[in-house]
């Protein structure tokens, strides 16, 4: 098992479907971004994968963003396939994510979790994430 | 009272003085990011900023990044100066961010604000941004 970065460089037809199935698992409804397109940013977007004998088992994503009040990271996108859950690759991929937002000097990261999902707010809570006393409000457009 | 979105090629010395002054209302603790350095970013992050009399006297900011779940923007560092509020100064900095989200064909604007900010709770309810059923976990780097 390997985390790697996904760079845009890398990307091959193959690849491209795995992050576009692997994500289904995450949401099957959602209007998914072309992973090219997100990749052409840069540096302000991080994918970090998860593979296994060359197949994309799962992956977990930093976007970046400076604002007056900090040069932020937001956690988006965290999927683990169904098979590989339970050992411990959600923890690998976001540890990996965090190394990635020291290198490049975020003052903070953010992620919202659903209050249901108790097992990755374990996680969350267990890599030093703290639960702010504020709610996450979202307008569709 | 005029709200436009302020550019880097706008900035002087007093007008920066003027955000950096503005921002201390809301968080005079915080370590600020430079608002050139910030604007620098190009489309990517657009802030909102009210005048009276060549006086800043509001500014709300809109941070935008892509990733696979779509292209989102966050709004942060809503302030208004306390001599001007209840003139409804932050539903129409929102609104304008609201134009320029919708410009950048953005998919999803989200905010997080403090469970006991009823009054911005309102505002934003007001304008259609819906509470998530998900807590927002922070790390400082």
């Amino acid at each position: 098992m390997t985390i790697h970065i996904l760079q845009k460089e890398a990307l091959t037809p193959d690849i491209k479907k795995q992050v576009h199935d692997l994500f289904k698992v995450l949401n099957a409804d959602i209007n998914q971004r072309d992973i090219e397109e997100v990749l052409s940013q840069g540096n302000e977007f991080i994918c970090a994968c998860c593979w296994e004998d060359e197949k994309l088992v799962g992956m977990a994503s930093l976007a970046t963003y400076k604002v007056i009040s900090g040069y932020k990271g937001m956690v988006e996108d965290v999927v683990v396939s169904e098979a590989f859950r339970g050992k411990g690759l959600g923890r690998k991929l976001m540890e990996r994510l965090l190394v990635e937002g020291q290198k490049l000097q975020l003052s903070e990261i953010l992620l919202f979790s659903g209050h249901h999902r108790k097992p990755a707010i374990a996680l969350y809570q267990s890599l030093g994430f703290n639960l702010k006393d504020s709610g996450l409000y979202t307008l569709k457009l």
